[in-house]
């Protein structure tokens, strides 16, 4: 065998470790949180089946189930950090580059450099391809806390602002699924899933 | 909200249940049971790394994702068929089968029609593509039986032979990754992973 098929082995062998990352979101049963693994998978799914609506005629869809099966793994050694969470993403940033540092260098030079810069690319959301991907990242819980009570929501009290804030993205990267997002925002909202914000403290 | 989207977010949503669909593979922190949305992630991941090594030129990895993405799904309806459960093998086809039908027919005729497609090149283990993928398929359990000291094996007593029937899909599709499976089956057969068959009744 090979030192380089040795290194690639064991980069899948550490990418197990993403089934043990768990994020805040439920599984639509509300058995239990979903961990990064799942997501990503539903994300990728999701990706591929909504493609035709991608605003931009350069999105590549290729590219894109990439980033999404690439999106998380820094999280095997960054975690999980809550979208929500102020303090969390405050140095966000600086524990991931670390953590893409420690993953990434487990892969054969070339290929670590290109697993390296599709993910550098999704989290700049800049490109075509980057922006629809993080509009599904996005669209990905929303999906799932309507589907739960709004329970992400309710448990951090995420208000209305919050929520149309982390999902703007989409309603430029594919205008096609805003008047849903808008739909289930306002219904949740309804539904007491969302806080209004009035009463914010 | 057209019709065509309405369909395709309750396919999302339904998709949700491959988190709830449990294979007999334990995950590599033998924690507990993998799931589909976990395997299938890791499935593509594991394609996408060692693409390099497919045997064929005509392989396209972009179509092999999609594959990954998509090759579980109708376990949702069928439940996880156990490779080495000839008992469960027996029907397997037709159960599958009805998933299929109930399952596709959820999404908008046209990607029902791809995405099916897709499914069943996949299922019948004919192009490139497809036995690339379901070489991947097989050995990404192949991996976390190693990791979990084989686990899978040990209970079933399943037997050298019967791992290397298993496995013989590699040997073609991937022959670069074949001196790896032969390895990992002699070091867990070394360690007692495995049966060698001589004790069977």
């Amino acid at each position: 065998m090979t030192e380089k098929l040795q290194k690639q082995m064991e980069f899948l062998t550490e990418a197990d470790k993403m089934k043990t990352i768990f994020r805040q979101t439920l599984v639509m049963d509300k058995s239990r949180r979903e961990n990064d693994a799942e997501h990503s998978w539903h994300f990728a799914l999701m990706a591929l089946t909504l493609a035709e609506y991608a605003a931009s005629d350069e999105v590549d869809i290729n590219r894109v189930l990439k980033m999404a099966l690439l999106h998380d793994l820094i999280e095997i050694y960054a975690g999980d950090t809550f979208a929500y969470d102020s303090t969390g993403n405050t140095d966000k940033e600086a524990r991931e580059q670390a953590a893409a540092d420690k993953l990434f260098a487990l892969l054969p030079p070339e290929q670590a450099k290109e697993f390296r810069s599709l993910w550098e690319e999704f989290d700049e959301m800049e490109t075509p391809d980057a922006l629809y991907a993080a509009s599904i990242d996005r669209l990905q819980p929303l999906l799932s806390n309507f589907n739960t009570e709004g329970h992400t929501w309710v448990k951090y009290h995420i208000t209305l602002s919050q929520i149309y804030k982390r999902m703007a993205p989409i309603k430029t990267a594919i205008p096609a699924l805003w008047e849903f997002v808008e739909f289930v925002i306002r219904d949740s909202l309804e539904k007491g899933y969302i806080a209004d914000g009035t009463t914010e403290t």
